[in-house]
């Protein structure tokens, strides 16, 4: 650093409230929640929504189930004023939804937003005006006094418009720069609009204490609001609302810990749209409080829907790593990651328990209208789990683990080298040709058939015509199964020593064209184990197939090798090793 | 929510730790920050790193100040392999830098990690395995004597070939998902391992505790970290380290709690870059830090080049909200906003404290590379503050207070109608249309001269000649100085009530050719006061020229008046009233 934060920065000092609470308490309900997308999120756009935007962005909060929702500065801009009289006059507020509007604590300005409310049968009218030692002196230049005065002014004006218009009002003043105010003053000044507004238990005042600026880790904020709780005179007649901004990249965890501190409303936006680094992500507590079991009561389970509308309105992405909304959170690239998810789903699905738990997936994508589709992707970091994942998804192969680890081998090989990602269906070319399709020089089998061996009744002679570059060749073997015969075949017409290490078979689908996979590994001469698919409906040529699948790709591997040809399948061996553990874990 | 979370979901178990210590502690210093960036970063990208990235990469992080940079999984990926071989062999480890890298508890991995390693100086050989209940269960099928063991043969092998190496090896350990682990079992994996390596306070194991999925609010995880260090044993003997992840937002506040907690090293990347919702972001975290009056040890002061770095490497954007490093941090549109911060600026270089205390600007955007250039941005949000800051930085304009609202509102109507951001440029285009420029049918002064009045001293008389449409009119009137003078002649020219209501005239630049620039406020027949701006070397026509220029500006009212046509300036007047807030705050 070439500045010295020592003398140029002071810490914020800690709250003296040894015996706080908030630590030992959890959430166990969700707030009332505010939305403040249309004012506080609205003003901090590079191209402010006008009207048309505006309505669309009112109408998803209220499909969330938004039940108070900020809609502008009326006094203060011409298209905030307008787009409240266009929601009363086309009469597009529900039953349930309050709307709220912000105002400074000056006449005129209040008067003003009385007159954008006319014909509104509920609203917040929310007031306030700045508090901080800093604001005091630098921007007001006025002492505690001065500043009281503005509240009481503004609530006795408010209060007064009230009397006189059919809007239910609900009062709102929010002491702004709160977390840079003396918390003695903050509840000085609170009680003197309590004073003015005379609030009760049956008809509250919104007490909202916003962390204007976010100044210090976040427990000093749930300090704040807990000292603040616990000192305001007839606590009872007050909604503690919290209104978080992100400056440290903590906002979601400051408005969880207030809220244990004693808040009971958070005013945030979606996805943290707001001044500078936002205002607290409304989804991102919504979601969190979802995934421990608590019904947020707001409904995000259309997230792509979500996501494209937040972008249209604000013309802000949303970043790939944006919680439960990101393009890349329900991805898992590493191996071990795949893996444990691919086991976790399986456990899943066998216990039928209806409780979610799978590694690395806090929530179930499905809950926010995501798939499985996206949960995995693979690239030079993925290793069997997710591999075997996507094919028995799109192909329903149920590979042998041995096989997951080999193919895997190739797919990192051929990975490593583009530095890119691999969608399911270039994985699934990459398992056809190594394992499905003809190369030059491959033989393929013709026909064959097995009968008993006259002298052993035990033991099988199979005859099978094979094609080899356009020709023809007739080998033959014993055995006591068609498989084992023809490897015999193999083996006398190859020169080469060959055996059988491992078989699977599966079919797929049912009935009477249902084709089967047979997952052969053999061992040839001087090659470590190696794999053959083969597919048929007879289950017996899908076996055949798979054995001439992995002899085939040995001899592939040594007339690349007599060549000094570089082949992807010349890698398979070493690597075949390394992916059982491809990528890594944390 | 079509689905119901309280049947589905588990909320997390609290920490039994009514004694905690943390909620009282703050952060005095830095932890030991290392970077995961090449490792747990890289596997999480669409695109992996190659090999020339990653050099780019690590050399930034070497520049910053990083001193213990995880490189890779060596054993797991051939290009993680051949980047330790690539940074080892071109010698590009500084002698106070420490390689790290991760591998699985399993032999034939340690081996080949330590071949990777093969001629370094020294480096951290990080070994894990996952612990958690889940993992054990759905992954692993084991109990945790089998876990511990995985563990505990790790350690003993990687004891066993650091000893046979040159290479000095500092033991890492962590058990993965520790989250999600009991805490005595933690204990015990950890206390398994510690009997191997046998660290003492001068040769210290680094335990590793992951936050691998967020799990709970982020006093949760202090909550297990301070559980963890006051139960295990010989506790000055280890490093105890952090590993968060950001799946509820919550990983940068997670890391604070967690440091206040006891832990002494974090793992993270820059910019939160990791798996899912990423790794918890080191640059947030040293610049939150810096914000405290403590210095972080990490540079960055260049945060312009830091996020180009980042973006090129990883191909993942930083989101223009993201703290200290977005686009839009560091810019207020709102009014009262940008009226504060403007304030706020002026207090701070009167004071000459060095102390940074700004209103809504928690970091001197200048400490990481960005200036005052991009601190202001004007919408139809935005205020006087904004305007004036603008005009002031650029054009060295002292508007009085009373123009400044005038002004924005007179830009403000503007741009409420385009919805669109307004550049600097276009806020002086804008101004100077309003106040300087010649519209058809505007008087301009060609020449004046003022003498003494005959019969009374203490009075002057003013001759002007105008020129008006092309052609010239001489008018003539009588003050107590030639202002009052040339508003006298006017009042007979046009027939028109005029009363100057302010006035005031600053020098911009030094010398006989600086220009100087008046600003008069006058008051005429029918309209509210209306501000003139006139420049000029000669003070004098200066002031006469602002006086004609809201005569202009009133007659082009009128004349837009009573044709009917719609001008910018027909608003001015109800804006000037409501403009003195636009915007608002919190």
């Amino acid at each position: 650093m070439r500045v010295d934060p020592t003398t140029k920065y002071k810490p914020f000092p800690p709250i003296a409230l040894p015996d706080r609470r908030w630590p030992s308490a959890t959430i166990t309900q969700p707030p009332i929640w505010a939305s403040v997308d249309l004012r506080d999120g609205n003003q901090a756009l590079v191209e402010p929504m006008g009207i048309e935007r505006k309505a669309r962005l009112y109408n998803a909060l209220v499909a969330m189930g938004f039940k108070e929702i900020e809609i502008g500065f009326p006094a203060a801009s011409q298209t905030d004023f307008d787009f409240a009289r266009y929601l009363i006059e086309h009469d597009m507020v529900p039953e349930d939804v309050t709307l709220q509007v912000l105002v400074q604590a000056r006449e005129p300005l209040i008067r003003r937003t009385f007159e954008a409310l006319e014909g509104c049968k509920r609203a917040v009218v929310h007031v306030y005006n700045s508090t901080s030692t800093l604001q005091r002196r630098v921007v007001f230049g006025m002492d505690r006094p001065g500043i009281i005065d503005i509240a009481r002014q503004g609530a006795e004006l408010i209060h007064r418009l009230a009397d006189e218009t059919d809007t239910e009002i609900v009062y709102q003043y929010s002491p702004e720069s709160f977390t840079g105010t003396e918390l003695d003053f903050a509840v000085e000044i609170v009680e003197a609009v309590m004073d003015v507004y005379q609030p009760t238990p049956d008809k509250r005042l919104i007490v909202n204490l916003p962390s204007t600026v976010e100044m210090a880790t976040p427990n000093v904020y749930a300090d704040q609001i807990e000292w603040f709780c616990r000192h305001v005179k007839n606590r009872d007649s007050l909604i503690i609302s919290v209104h978080p901004h992100n400056d440290r990249g903590t906002g979601i965890a400051a408005t969880e810990l207030a809220l244990m501190a004693g808040a009971q409303r958070v005013e945030g936006t979606l996805f943290g749209n707001g001044e500078r680094t936002g205002n607290v992500d409304l989804v991102t507590l919504a979601l969190n409080m979802f995934t421990q079991g608590i019904d947020p009561g707001l409904d995000c389970s259309n997230m792509p829907e979500l996501v494209r509308m937040s972008e249209y309105c604000t013309r802000l992405p949303i970043h790939p790593r944006h919680p439960y909304a990101g393009e890349l959170v329900f991805t898992a690239f590493s191996g071990s990651h795949q893996d444990a998810i691919n086991k976790g789903l399986r456990a899943l699905r066998q216990s039928n328990s209806g409780v979610w738990e799978v590694p690395y997936l806090p929530i179930d994508p499905t809950d926010v209208g995501r798939t499985y589709e996206a949960v995995i992707r693979i690239n030079s970091q993925s290793g069997k789990g997710g591999v075997a994942h996507i094919l028995e998804r799109d192909h329903a192969l149920q590979m042998p683990r041995t096989l997951q680890v080999e193919f895997s081998g190739v797919v990192q090989h051929i990975t490593d080298e583009s530095e890119g990602e691999v969608t399911a269906k270039q994985l699934w070319d990459i398992f056809e040709g190594e394992y499905l399709a003809q190369h030059p020089g491959d033989m393929a089998l013709k026909e064959y058939r097995t009968v008993p061996d006259t002298h052993a009744s035990d033991v099988r002679v199979l005859d099978a015509v094979l094609s080899v570059s356009g020709q023809e060749r007739k080998i033959s073997g014993r055995g006591n199964g068609p498989l084992d015969a023809f490897v015999d075949a193999l083996r006398q017409d190859l020169g080469m020593a060959l055996e059988v290490v491992n078989y699977s078979e599966h079919a797929l689908g049912v009935g009477a064209n249902a084709q089967a996979y047979a997952y052969v590994e053999m061992k040839a001469e001087g090659h470590a184990p190696m794999y053959g698919v083969g597919r048929h409906t007879n289950i017996v040529q899908a076996s055949l197939n798979a054995i001439l699948s992995s002899v085939n790709r040995v001899r592939r591997l040594n007339a690349a090798g007599s060549s000094g040809g570089a082949r992807s399948t010349q890698k398979v061996k070493e690597d075949a090793t390394a992916t059982t553990t491809a990528g890594a874990a944390e």
